[in-house]
């Protein structure tokens, strides 16, 4: 087998084998296919697409390229949850102390932000202390003790996902269905949990701009998960607008808090419910979407929820003072609020220009390894069908220094489009994907 | 501008600006850009396509990358010619000295064969001594002094082009008619001369299978010597079967010996003619195609395209006895004809398994750098169109031993299809691309 003929293989618009797959990644994982091969090949993908048995032949390579882990060894079920990335998207903050004090285990591996799109180890480093970077048997045991974990991925899980997003980031090929779908669940199964509920963000703030795009990639995500012997579920939900209100690293830590104390926006408190519903059905805790509901209220309204989430952050040696008082938490020089430039209905704010202002402000990167700063980010004050006068504060934006702000100000009036008629709210969500409609 | 942006660009199949282009070819020939992002560049745009401006971009930006020859400098006008490789392709050897003889200077880098393709350079150097590697100084020197040079690439000449043409080797990035068409004009024009005859093959032995992908090709590359201000012309010319009846350096090497005393095979000997008519019509000694032809056809039968070549061979090094005597230059230890398996006519020979077989015997070369024997080879006695009887030789193979004499038989008795019903012999040519045409 020769990694050319692969490569004019898929150039020629033809299906490759599990075998031709499996050396594939096998060679370039251990860097006897060059970069150069690699990339050609992604483009190829991207240009020409890949079956979904393709698709997960190509999950299943790059899980089995590196350590895979059993969470079964600890707990009898662990659930875990993906979003495909967004602004303002702090759910995870919310929803894995909600399920852990339902009882059910939740053992997560996040990212950080890239681009427009936030992450969770950026958002819970905002608490002073808390550690991203426990090992696999610091997960394990956590898991097993308190039953939550938040980290980084702890062990070489699937190197050759981690080898090949690189560059594709270089080379112009992430955003290829297939190679997503890959990417992310390739990560997922290696990461052991047995369950995974999928957030799937759609619209313009998301990297799916479409309802069609999002459940295609959806299905095969849910599907590859069915043949990994995972169960899995995928939510498509609304990324037309920021979630909640606060993008920004300690912001949406606070916005977190706040929701778990039961006050946190309503469309963010929403949406964390119906995440955590769906956790808790895999995860066999409830029968149906409205039992988990109910149970996850009831964590939240009886505190249980909240306790967990200090159990989590005191786990992993976060300063607890921190989240008890989150006004300690970092906080930008600069706070100002923002008029509302005309008197009507917002009918679109563009969230990718949102997220892309916070990167402005310091609260993202534009590239791997970049610094960034915790306190920075903004507070959308009001979403898509409210009603705002003009002069109304708009948007809260916190700095770091007057020229950042200024820029920031101009970006985001262009981030709104208004009408003089009533405009209805966004849904928070387009569907569910379950594994027998894939 | 950023490299990953120019490949998104072309991913998304938009039109790459000059400076796009510019850009990304000096980055690459520079090391600035990384192989992997030239592969995947090279993948977008063979799936993509490019335009005939970009293609012209590409090709000029390829061209400026290194050293330019004027061979103004030297002679009033120097003719050219290119192939875009066959099998049996030998017309360099004879077209060259008919031109040279004819008045006209006649300056041509030639290169290796690759894969089934034979190399101009490989058949030459049967003749012992016969040097390949003239430095810059010594072509100009010898085509002011007797008009005609072959050799290999002088000086550093598109050497971006030489590099992406490695990459694409490697990265299934060959098949792409910009990609080509930009890699011989971009070493045609950098070579200096000011009037090229483009050899368009087509047909089963050939890179470009159909008619229509062919004439493509070639107005491609006719529009981008206009554009760069040479003249230019482009036969296309069949491959259905290979052009005269020797494959094999040696071989070959006899068999323009034998064309330029006039005793070539026929279709050889006509291919010839019509090559250097167009030779002499761009290069203005003749008016016309017949014109041409007389002056070539006078030029064989007095005897002084065959004093050309030996002027050729001597100045280049060459040891005029193997050519005055071709019974002296490499033969292989066995030859054996092989009989033809039945009594009908010849409906195709596939030229391309003819091709491969002369490498299998060792005329050729799997991959670069491989070493080759010049007294191997393939005589195809017998073309399409002609009736055989069983028995009558059909082949004459040249083995350096018992092994690869039996592979070849069994794979050429392959590359015959035979019809009871006459058959009509293939044409030479399919038509001819002038700059109005393109």
């Amino acid at each position: 087998m020769r990694a050319v003929e692969i490569i004019e293989k898929k150039r020629d618009k033809q299906e490759l084998t599990q075998a031709e797959i499996n050396f594939f990644v096998e060679g370039f994982c251990h860097g006897e296919i060059p970069d150069y091969q690699a990339s050609a090949w992604a483009m190829a993908v991207l240009l020409n697409g890949m079956t979904p048995h393709e698709t997960t032949n190509l999950t299943l390579a790059m899980a089995n390229s590196g350590d895979q882990l059993d969470l079964s060894e600890v707990v009898p079920i662990a659930v875990d949850k993906h979003s495909t990335g967004g602004v303002g998207d702090k759910t995870t903050l919310v929803v894995a102390p909600v399920v852990a004090a339902c009882g059910l285990a939740v053992g997560k591996m996040s990212g950080r932000g890239l681009g427009f799109s936030g992450g969770t180890l950026d958002k819970m480093e905002s608490i002073p202390g808390y550690r991203t970077d426990l090992s696999t048997q610091e997960f394990m045991h956590q898991l097993a003790e308190i039953g939550i974990v938040l980290t980084g991925q702890t062990a070489d899980l699937a190197p050759a996902d981690g080898k090949l997003y690189a560059l594709r980031d270089v080379t112009g090929t992430v955003p290829s269905m297939p190679l997503i779908a890959s990417s992310v669940m390739s990560k997922k199964i290696a990461a052991g949990a047995q369950a995974i509920v999928l957030d799937v963000k759609l619209g313009n703030g998301a990297f799916m701009q479409t309802e069609q795009e999002a459940r295609k990639l959806a299905r095969r995500m849910v599907h590859i998960a069915t043949l990994a012997d995972r169960k899995a579920v995928a939510l498509l939900s609304d990324m037309n607008q920021p979630l909640g209100q606060a993008v920004g690293n300690a912001l949406e830590v606070k916005e977190a808090i706040q929701t778990l104390h039961g006050r946190g926006p309503q469309d963010f408190h929403e949406h964390c419910l119906v995440v955590s519903s769906h956790m808790l059905i895999l995860g066999g805790v409830v029968e149906n979407e409205e039992q988990g509901r109910q149970k996850a209220e009831n964590a939240l309204e009886t505190g249980q929820a909240w306790e967990m989430f200090k159990r989590l952050v005191a786990a992993q040696g976060g300063d607890l003072s921190y989240v008890e008082e989150p006004e300690r938490l970092p906080a930008a020089r600069l706070v100002e609020d923002q008029p509302a430039p005309r008197t009507a209905y917002i009918s679109a704010i563009n969230a990718r220009i949102v997220g892309e202002t916070a990167v402005v402000l310091g609260a993202g990167r534009e590239k791997k390894g970049d610094a960034i700063d915790h306190g920075v980010g903004i507070e959308v004050l009001h979403k898509v069908g409210e009603r705002v006068e003009k002069g109304q504060p708009l948007l809260r934006i916190h700095a770091r220094d007057r020229a950042s702000l200024e820029l920031a100000q101009e970006r985001l009036l262009k981030a709104y489009h208004w009408s003089e008629e009533a405009v209805e709210a966004l849904p928070l969500f387009y569907g569910v994907v379950k594994p027998e409609q894939t």
